[in-house]
């Protein structure tokens, strides 16, 4: 390994090596390789963000090399494409109350903020596969970036659509891949996710105040992405029935506030904020259930900082 | 749900619902529950963040409830723990060349903000747990906040100790939640892991350049945490053996450059850009390993800001 593109010498943990011929220095990685090696079956048993193998692609930087933003200066802002799903066609899956509600605000604060917004309620798993298809043969070109929000039901690691399952991982984020989605390459890709990721529920502690420009570079195909979570894996995200999730509650407020002011993963840390305290649930009926506290999980692969220009 | 305390009615997916006697509000949460609900176990299954139980606790907020920055005015920095893993009796676990560098690379940037730096080479996993065990009742009143930094080998979901592997969630990060550790309950718990979590390996994308204080309030006890990794889940990790590993080189230039600059996750963004842009297997031998990418993979379940001030 070497910055620049220098050679060099690479083993491997089971002492295999590769030897190039312009350096000394050596590479290794920090995993099990050989025959303990896990295969890649067995890494997906645990859940991966990313599971399909990479193409080759090649994409044009609509960014400077070192720069610290990504440019927003795009003619467009990009698509948001919002799937949201009240009403279920799976055993035991209630309707989500409050989601249309959670839509509306969403797709409101979202057009504020210069964004294209398409909605789609309660799409089939064939349905939402089709519409998925459509969107990763999309040209981004012209786009700052893009944007996907999902409302629904979830248990860890799968989101529902109306009729089954599935794997965000594969259906969702990766198919948008700078190597599968070229035009994306190098752009933020963001995703918003309010659905359970589990059946733990979240006791709270209670707190007392005391007071470049030039030529060609590479970039992993799995960069750009943004996945911000309502709940932590494992556990309940809370909807109300009247005024939508509490994470989409304090997602909008926070768009709406600090949206052209401040840098997406500050405005996401105020979400949590908003979240972690403000928001309690308050059933003296139900000991189990009754006060108890929720922590949204932003998971970034972000290589800059995203921040909403207004556009002419 | 109610912001603010106030009562609600609140429903399960499964159709029991709990009324009190002051509101017409329903909360509901995104997952499945009652015959179909999955068991603990089954989400343990797909690894989650966290997975012991919450336990009551009081802590004391040193910081404003609608602060934007975390408080980082207490006596001391705090406590920085680097887990130091070079030699392995695990089978098919080679020496990590490399890591010392690393080691001692990110005990002068640690310093440097402030911390009091303690690291631990080569422990086993009776020895990690001893320590860990110590670190959990330390009393971290007068501290800013605890930083965690691991240097192994790994798969997903598992990092390795000399003699064997463990789960994170369970025993590194799950220990110093805001139920088990009140006096850090509220601050930031950062964690930093350099190793694979699993095989795969990434090719990369070409790109062309084109140019309020008052009371007591409640938080989620696994909130105020900051997870790093140094690849995505699935992934190899990149380590030079003469330079230390891609993650480490870049996490401690950009502390020495912007520790005291910038927030959090504004470094940890930059440190993923030099990653993925600026760095790239060279092993023209090996077509497989051969000019493969990396990007790290930052979770954050910070609630504010986290800037480093200089102390007196």
């Amino acid at each position: 390994m070497e910055k620049n593109g220098n050679t060099e010498n690479l083993q491997y943990e089971n002492g295999n090596s590769f030897t190039s011929n312009c350096s000394t220095q050596t590479t290794q990685f920090d995993g099990l390789t050989g025959s303990q090696q896990p295969s890649h079956d067995t890494a997906d048993a645990f859940g991966s963000l990313f599971k399909s193998a990479p193409r080759p692609g090649y994409g044009i930087s609509s960014t400077d090399k070192d720069a610290w933003y990504y440019n927003m200066h795009h003619k467009y802002r990009g698509k948001a494409i919002i799937f949201n799903h009240e009403n279920f066609q799976v055993r035991d899956l209630k309707s989500r109350a409050g989601t249309g509600l959670d839509c509306i605000n969403l797709e409101v604060s979202l057009k504020n903020l210069g964004f294209d917004v398409t909605p789609y309620v309660d799409l089939t798993l064939a349905e939402l596969d089709r519409k998925l298809d459509y969107w990763a043969k999309e040209d981004y070109t012209n786009y700052d970036c893009l944007l996907m929000a999902i409302l629904s039901h979830g248990e860890q690691g799968i989101i529902y659509a109306k009729d089954g399952a599935y794997k965000p991982e594969d259906n969702l984020w990766g198919r948008f891949t700078g190597d599968k989605c070229v035009t994306l390459a190098g752009k933020p890709k963001l995703f918003f996710i309010q659905a359970c990721q589990g059946d733990r529920l979240d006791g709270g502690v209670q707190l007392r105040t005391q007071v470049d420009g030039s030529s060609s570079f590479k970039i992993p195909v799995y960069a750009d992405f943004l996945i911000a979570y309502s709940t932590i894996p494992g556990f309940y995200s809370w909807r109300n029935t009247q005024k939508g999730s509490w994470f989409m509650q304090a997602l909008c407020d926070a768009f709406n506030k600090y949206g052209y002011q401040l840098d997406l993963l500050t405005i996401l840390t105020f979400v949590n904020r908003q979240v972690a305290i403000d928001y309690e649930s308050n059933v003296p009926g139900a000991v189990q259930m009754h006060q108890q506290k929720q922590i949204p999980c932003i998971t970034s692969m972000l290589t800059r900082l995203v921040k909403f220009e207004k556009k002419n």
